[in-house]
Formats: structure tokens, sequence, C-alpha cells
């Protein structure tokens, strides 16, 4: 059995990577997220661990790429401005095929925005922002316990994988405590990073290795006849990540006529709010992705030929609410409660769920 | 009447950006869009206009806030992991509301991937890379004397809408040399830049003016309350950008029975392969998204009514691809050839005519 | 005749560069030098030349390396932390054998100390403070007049020997403002620049031209056989600017007995206190270094066998005393007057002519 | 007892900073001092401490400041290069006063020069490179052995005078392999470092602190009442530290006629000549100056008085020979034997034992 303590949720991001067997972090301070790499500081080093303050953001994500290809389990964590500062260091991570972990505490954006909680980055996150196309699994926690069980599944699906991954937080599940059991998950074994540049007379084989994206030289994993070939096997590993880790929770969605679609912390603003609907007598529910990408398309279809109707609830402009449609391929309706659908003016854009109530009952 | 030349498109970028009066260029190189840097760097200076060679990437996108903040016509070019340093940027111009235009002539990704033609970063480009959910009008040429046109058209929709605008080329595109007239397009009156920082003795109402984005300070063009309220002109903005600005090309399409969905080089590619196959009696037409963003869901929508079933060609793994499938909402076919539906082993994962029109008969 | 103003030392150094030729000039701000680029950056782009702000010092100094290397008239201008910041590049444009002109208004030190007028650059101006052992001529103005004179000699002395060359300035010489007669003073032919970088079809004899030190490839002047004859040849040239360039004011020296000894705005807060102490009777001189490196040690030599005795005044702890002592070696008393030599407790440490007064009455 | 093994100089640079307790290293790579940073990405991780490659050698000089600001004994090397890009830094950590060891592995410039061995940036090391006027102690070895007890000094000396020491080797101490005794030297008590900034949970007195020069706020050691105070503390250290540290070894120089001065390995070459010089009955002997910061002028001075006459030697253009000269003030012969006085055309510019001896020979 594991620890039980109160802490945040920037906190559980440390406790969940230590429980990963995290040997390094590298980062830059950015609110709201600083509780994490003052929790690294504090915690890594006197483990024998390391903890680095990069010079900026464009600095930490490529020293993940040199602690990944050495073969260790590295992280960082940002907020919104600097994940723009990642994102030519994403597309080499995945190039190279590394193994990492980036946690992203949305807040408001664009540009230097709003330090506030928001939900503002869904789809550079989905959609490969640094270019290339390549496919990163995120992974969106909503509450305290699941950033630090996500954290660790994280580190296991980039080793399994081989590909960074990202845990998408926010400012509010970022800032929030909760109780948190704190123990070391097993998922399962992991093949040897035989790949990984640990110096020639550390190398089993003795041979050196380099690690870098086609094609400037051999290929990483394996022979490559060239670059196409090369896209092949990626285009195939992108494939089967997306068909082998979707995951996704539902809560009062078997007889729900109305399914409302949230992720993070809205999600359980969400459910407090279909809480009180069906007390109400309401036929109410929610599809809550963890993985956003990849995401649950076929799960809202099935609902779509149950005769569901959606509403999509966001702390964005509309971001997620375009993978609903998607998935609705226009043979339902899909409404939308998102940043601007204000009850007050003074409400300052928060989703509350006495506002998502109201949408709940105007809809049903 | 223009100027009759025969010019790569690379050059032709430099050609409309003069024919569009643009003040300043400041750039990093990188292949396959070397060209464009040093024809500015050539032609620039000797008309009394700028050209920076910047440290990097990323400070070449941040001299463009500068200089559009001071009420200038400016722009920089780069290919694919360039683009990805400038993501930060990206954002934090959309949010300061500030005109420039930038040009990205794509190569193959991830990463470092390949110096050689590509479409890979149609996602990033139409989807706020990065991140905070801004919109820029994506402008898509098919020749070098499109290329020198929407650059203009590029200026001009980035000062109507205070906006940066993206023109997407490739690298074969960029380095075909054909015929362009250059010569300057007039779209129409522009409101006077009376926002734009020039030192408060060279302001007309003699008061100073700083540009910056939420929430920093003042308001760069006038009263929000609050980050919410600015976000609601922001989205407004966005809404009036998609509304008005749609661009795109048909060919053949009045009586298709199948749309070929294609943009770019590819579009050209397709055309030909079209060419051949209505010679054979085959109903098949083109649409060519001339704006990427926004995309023309609706034109593929009504085809869709007309029973029409669907090819996206796309030099990529497939990203267009999802937008088609937006707009189609399953209820027609969609096809797709992409990179990696090589006609022969050795092709190079290049796009020919001949694997469109054999792809066109097996599907008629 | 040349143009007659009022301005400031900091303003005198655009004129200067102007009435020079100067191509380009690429800086960063910091006080107490900040007009100096605001000037470049409002008069250079309407006359047709380039001005750029860079990303830091760093930049700037390499940005000269570009500029010079293809053959331009360029300069930079920073204050003291900034200094330090060039010493990398310095040491690299002395190896390149570049002509360019670095402005360095001194403030209080060391590390960010203070924004005051100060003369505590004094010796990593004159020992190579970049490392490697080259040297640079160092030009001590006292006047806003000499300041824009200085910098004409500079430039001219700077492709005369193919060096960089320093204009020692300070915080105070820098916001006086004084009658400027702004003139183009021609300082004779110089050879022409046959071993810049045009670009090869610029170049005269069609060949690729590279800059850099040895021994990374050719030489960039000429056949030096391995790294020792190239040093051969520098330690020569050296001497020949220290042979060649000397330079320095004197003022009531001839039948002095007491010589003070002082550069830049103290030069001239002695002339007045030794106008008061003629007045009073005393044999009262001063020897003005108008070139710091090379410094006048014959002239100090010459002086101390006919009896003179010396006082060293510097606002600082004590630098250019270094080179009086090594002038003097031990055969005539040395005294300083320095930046802790405070006449009262609250004068903030500013060299003030009655301190000086008092000084020379003391030792006369 | 200390361990006894076969190491090269620049491994002694790791065994030294062990064996005084060093924290934590931040370098970059650079030859000829590689092995360095190399020695201690292998052997600092291991045994809980740290060592980061960091960006650049502005970033490493930058990381010593936090590291030191937080009490620790922290140290970087590079070479000659990189040391050109620390000057900011080494002025910054002098007005902040934090102690940190910086290893200075000469190679041959100016600028990227030649990775041979050179003896070039004494100058610069001893006159304050990065302006601002600020001293540091400067440890010259001769030995593996004399490197890895002087590093040891370097880390008792920076605690002792809170200032910055820089142990100056070269490319030739840095690759020769020698038996080192590798162990703790106790050089007495050291004052607790009460002004570490440590968080301020882990401060005694439960204040925070701010480690930074003046006059950015607070002074860091205690009230100073403006800029001039500051600078009169200042000067003070420097001078205790001028009074009190000076190392300086001498060999058969009692009744030398002839002393050759010479540091690092160029003492080691001296010596050799001297043994043959003295077995042929020549009067000759050797000072080592052990500190070139300070330089031992007095104990020239004596043996000025002695009717001693002088022979620098060098492997540079003539740098320590102005200190020399400095102390022999006119009243000795004082001859210079450089990098280009060469033995043989060939020789490619080492001091080698013959060539001194000869000089001996033509001066005795």
């Amino acid at each position: 059995m594991g620890e039980r303590m109160l802490v945040q949720g920037n906190e559980a991001v440390g406790w969940g990577a230590l429980n990963a067997g995290c040997d390094g972090f590298f980062g830059y301070p950015i609110t709201p997220q600083n509780e994490i790499p003052e929790w690294f500081s504090r915690e890594l080093p006197k483990r024998g661990k390391v903890f680095v303050q990069s010079q900026s953001e464009t600095g930490a994500i490529m020293m993940l790429y040199g602690g990944a290809a050495a073969g260790f389990r590295v992280m960082t964590s940002t907020s919104s401005p600097g994940w723009g500062l990642m994102q030519e260091g994403m597309s080499h991570l995945a190039a190279a095929e590394l193994p990492c972990v980036i946690v992203l505490v949305q807040r408001g954006g664009p540009g230097q925005g709003s330090v506030r909680h928001a939900q503002m980055d869904y789809l550079c996150v989905t959609r490969s922002g640094g270019g290339g196309g390549y496919k990163n699994i995120s992974l969106a926690p909503a509450s305290v316990q699941e950033i630090h069980d996500l954290i660790q599944l994280a580190f296991y699906l980039a080793d399994k994988h081989c590909n960074p991954v990202v845990v998408l937080s926010d400012g509010i599940l970022g800032l929030i405590a909760e109780t948190l059991e704190a123990k070391t998950i097993d998922f399962g074994p992991l093949p040897e990073k035989d790949w990984a540049v640990r110096g020639r007379d550390r190398q089993r084989d003795g041979k050196r290795r380099f690690i870098h994206s086609y094609p400037s030289g051999a290929p990483p994993r394996g022979g490559y006849a060239n670059y196409v070939s090369w896209l092949e096997h990626m285009g195939k590993k992108y494939q089967e990540m997306a068909d082998s880790e979707l995951r996704y929770e539902t809560y009062h969605s078997e007889d729900a006529a109305l399914l409302l679609v949230a992720y993070g912390y809205v999600a359980r603003v969400c459910k407090e709010a279909i809480n009180t609907a069906r007390a109400e007598g309401l036929k109410v529910g929610l599809l809550r992705p963890i993985t956003l990408w990849p995401f649950p398309y076929q799960v809202i279809r099935d609902k779509v030929d149950l005769g569901c109707r959606f509403l999509v609830v966001e702390d964005s402009l509309g971001q997620m609410v375009e993978d609903v449609r998607i998935a609705v391929q226009g043979r339902a309706e899909v409404h939308f409660l998102g940043l601007l659908s204000r009850h007050l003016p003074t409400d300052g854009g928060m989703i509350l769920p006495g506002r998502v109530l109201e949408e709940i009952r105007r809809l049903s």
C-alpha cells in the first residue's frame, strides 16, 4: 500500500514521477506550474537524481532529448507560452523516437494571455504543434490521484512506444489539494533500451550508438532503406498507438439522452451538474476522454447510434468540440458550452456547475 | 502591366512582397527556402528597406513583433523545423493582433526529417501550433504566379484583420521556375494603423502607445474590461475571418462523380491526372482549397449532397483529409492517396500524375 | 565647413560615424549609452544604411564580424556589462583581422555595478579582455567634438590596420551637450578591401573568399605556413600599430614640476584644477593620453628625466596608474587620486576640480 | 595517506575538486579541456553531486552564480574562446562576492586560434577581462599533483575571500599523465556561509536572503550606504587578497646571476634547461610564480637589488613579461624568450629546453 497524503496536483506530478522511477527533470519556471519544478528541485537531488533548471524552455526540451537518448526516464513541465517554445523539440523527440514525458499545465492564451485556468492547448497538443505530422499520446487527468497515476502511465507508454507522451493538466488541477495515495503502479514488462547511447564501454555489444532522426545517418532503431520506408514505420507505429491506447471514463452514460463530453477539471464540474440533473430526473451522462489522442471517436459514434445528443463543455473557445463533431458526423446535435458562455458578467469565464446545469436543463 | 520574368517560386515570394510594399524581412537560413532570404538580402537594402538575418528563428519571429507593432509591413520565411521554433512567437503575434506574413516552405518531417518536398505541416498551421487557440488565415499557392499574388493578399488580409497570415508553400513550388507577371494588386483601402507604436513625437495624438497582448496592461486596440471580454473580441474576429476570407478553385467539378481534393503542388499533379482521366471519359474533378483556414467545408458538403465521392491527395501521411472528413460527415466515401501510396518502390514518395490517375481509375 | 549644432556626446558618436561613411550599426540597449543606438535607429535607415537591434551583445559583436567581413564600415556601442559579453567576439574579430569600431561608454563596475560615470574598464580594454593576446587601438576622447573626430579616426585606423578599434567614452562625456562642428575628416587614402567577402559574382577576380582566423582553413590575407607564422605576422602588426599610432595632448606641461596624467572627462576636470593652480603660481601640467593603447610611455619617461613628479587621476580604484608606473620605473613619485579619494562623504565619488586642486596643493 | 594513481592533468582537476568537497560542475565542451567535463559527468552523479552540461559557456558561468549563491562549492572549466564568453559572468561573480572556481586550460589565440598549448590569456586573467576592475586570485600549477592541490586551495581561497578564483592550466599540463597522490588538504577553518540563499525555511534566522551586486537592492554582505562605500569595501578586500595570498617557488635562485621567470609547463622546461646550465657551471635559477595575481613583484625587486638579470620565458608573444618589467623598474636587464623565438623553423613554437639553454648560454 502506498503513502497517503494531502497534496496539490502539481506536487502529485512529482510523486507520480518518483514512483515511475524518473531519473531526471529539466525545466524552466512559468505560472501556474512552478510548484512542479520546485518539487523536483527539492526532492530529486537528495535521491541521487538529476534536476536542472535550464536557460529556457528550448533548452529544457533538448535536455530531454539527451537524457532520453541515454536511456533515462526524463521529463519536463511547462505552461502554455513555454509549450510554444518546446514545439521544435517535440518534433525532434518524436522523430528520434525518444521516450519522455511532458506535463503541460494549461493557462489562458493565446500568447502571454492570462495565468488563469484554461483548456486552450488541446488542438496543438493533439495535432503535432511542432510540425511534421508526428503523434503523441495525450493523457488528461481530472484529479490529483489521477495526475499521479497518469504520470506513471505516461512513462510506461513512452517507453512502450518509444515516443514522447504529453500529460495535459490545467491551472485548477495543478493547484487544488486532494488526498493522494502514492504508490508505484505495475503496467507490465518493457523491452530493454538496447538502442540507448550509453558510451561504448557500457554498451553490451561494445558498439557505439547514435540517436537521431532520419535521415542524418544510420537509423536509430534499425534498417530503413530511405525516408519513405522510415515514414512507413512511423505511420504504422502511430496507428498501433491509436489502436491500443484509448482510455476514457463514462458516468451515468448508459441511459443518457444527453451526453456531456468534457476532460480535465471541467469533467468534474460536469459530474456535479449531472448529479443535480439526475436528481431532477434528467437523463444526462458524461463521457470523459482520458486519452485526448487517441480520441474515443467510436465510443461517441456508438452513442449517436443510440440516439444521444451531445453537449461539449470546454474552458476554451472550442477545441475538443472539433473531435466530437468528427465523431458525430452530423448525425446528432452537438452543443457547445465554452469559456464565453457566461452565466454572469462577473464570473471570469470559469465553467461552473450551475451554468452547466442550466444548459443541461435547456437542452433536456 | 507588370514586369514578366522567369523566376523560381521562392523568388516570387520576394517580388510579391516588394509589390505589397513590404518594409522589412527577418529570417534565418534553412533548406529548401534559402532563396527567399537570399533574395531579400540582395533586393531590400538597395531599396532603403530592411533585411536582417537574425540569430535564430525565435529571434526572427520576435523581430516581426517589433516591426509590425511599429506599423510596418514585415515578414519572415522558414521551413518546417524553423516553423517549430516560431510557435511561441506565432501565439504572441496573434495575441497582440499584429499584422505580418510568415511564409512556410514545407519539407519532410517530423523533426529534421528530410529536405525533400512534403505537406506535413498542415495540421499545426491550421490548428494554432503555438497554443492558446488563435487562428491565422493560411494561403496555399499552387504556382509561381500565385505565390506572388497570395503574398500580396496575405499582407492585405493581415492588415485588414490585424492578424498574422501564413503562406504555405513547399519544396517543389519553391524551386520550380515559371513565368511571373509581377505587378501590384489593389485589394482596396485599409484603415490607418493608428494603433501603431511610432514614438510619441510621430504619433498624431502625441500619446504613447504600447503593443502587447492582454492582460499585461491596457488593451492594444481599446477597452476590454477583462480577459474574457478580450477573448470575446478575439473569438468574434476569428469568426469574421472564417466567414469572409474563404478562397478555393474548382476544376471540372460541375459534373464530377469523383472529386479530388488537393492543395499546393499536389493540386497541379491532380489536374494533370484529371486531364488524362477526362480524356478517358471519367467524370472526375478537383477542389483546390486556396485558404486552408478557413477551409471550404460547405463547398464539400454541397458536393456530398450531389452524390460525389472524394479522393484526398496529399504529400503526407494524411492531414487535410481530416478536414475533408469533418466536411463529409460520413455521408460519402473519402479515399486517401498519400505519401506512402507508392506506385513503385523507387519513386521516393513523390505524388506523381500516373499514380493519381491509377487511383482515379480504380475508384471510377 | 561642417554643420554646427549642440549635441550630447552620445549623439556625436552618430555624427562621427555618419561622416566616416559608416554603413551599419548593430547593438543592444544599456545605460548610459542608449542615446547611441537610438540615434542610429533614427538616422541610418533613412539614409539607406543598416541599423539592427540584436538579440544580445553577443549577437551584436558577431554582426560586426559579418558586416566587416563583407567590407563594410560597421560599429557597435555598449556599456560595461555589455562589454563583458562582447569579449569572445572581440578576440574573434582581432583574429580574423576585421576592421570595425566599438564604442564603450564606461559605467561603474564590477558586474552590474552602477549606471554612474566611471573609468573602470581601462585594463580589460588595453589588455585583450577576450584573451589570446590581441591588441586593439583604444581612443579616449575628452569632449563632444573629439568624440565625433575620434570616431572617424577609429574607422580610418581600423581599415588601415585591419583590426578592431575601441573608442572609450564614459557616462559623463556621453551625456554632456556641447557645440559640435560636424564634418568629414580626410585621413588619407586606404587600400582597397580586396580581401572582403562580397559574393563570387561581385568579386573582381571571380574567386570566392572566406574570412576566418587561423587555422580553420586558408588564411584570410594570404599565405601563412602555420600557426606560428601567422602569429609572427600578428605580432609584427601589433608592433607597427604601437609604433605609429600614439596620440596624446599636453597642457602646461613644459615647465611642470608636477604632471597630472588623466584621460576622458577626468582630464577636463584636471585642466580646470590646473588653471586655478597655475593662477596660484603652482607649476603643474597635464598629460592626456588620447590613445590608451598604445600608451605614451616614452613621453612620461622623458618627463621623469626632467625631474617631474606625477599625479594620476582616474575615476576608478586605479587602472591607468599601472601604465604610468610602468613608464616611470620607480624613478619618480607616482601619486594616485581615484574614485575613493573623496573630498566630502557625500560627493558620490565624482572626481571634482576642487578635490584635484587640493591634491595639487598638497603635492606642490 | 591518499590514493596514488597515474592520471592526466585534466583528470587531476576532478580529483582535486572531489577532495575539496566540490558540490557541482557546470560546463560546455571545448578542446583541450574536454577530459575535465567528461570526468565530472562520470564521477559526480554517482556521488550524489551535480554535473550539468550547459547550453553554452555564458550559461555555465551563470550556473556558478546560482550554485555559489546557494552556498555550494561549484566550478567550471573552459579553454580560451570559452573564457571570452564567461567574462560578463566573471564580473558579476566578483561583484556579488561569490566564491567559486574557474579552471582555464589555455590554448593558442586569439579567437579560435589553435588547439595547441599556449600561455596567451595571462593578461585578461590578471587584469579583470570582464571589466569593472575586480580582482581574482589566479593560481598556476606546473604539475599534475599541483593541479590537484591548487584546485583544493582555489576552493579554500574562494571561500575565504568570497571571490572567484581562477586556476590557469594549459594544453600541455592538461594532457600529460603523472603520478598523483590524491588526498584532501586541510587549509584550516572557514567562516560559515551565513549569507547563502538557502530558502527561507532552511535559513537559520528564518529570513530570506538575496545575492546580488550593488546597487540593485540591499547589499549581500551587510550595510553599504552607497556605491562608493561598497567599492571601498571591495578595494580593501582586493588589497587583503594581494597582501596575504602570494605564492611562488624558487629553484637555484640563491646565487643566480640570471633569473628565469616562468609559470606553468614552461617553468618545467626551464628547470630542465637550468639543470644542464648548472652542470656547465652557469649561475642560473628560476622564479616560478604560483599566484599570477597577486604577482611576486617584491621578490623580483629583491633580486634586482642583488644584481640579477632576468629572462622571462612564456608560450606567448609576451604577457607576464609586463609584470616582470613593472617589478624590475628599468633597473636590470629583462630578456624575453617567447612563442616566436624559434630554434628551428619546424618546432611549432613549443618552448623546448634546448632553446632555453641556448638563451641562457647567450646571456651568461
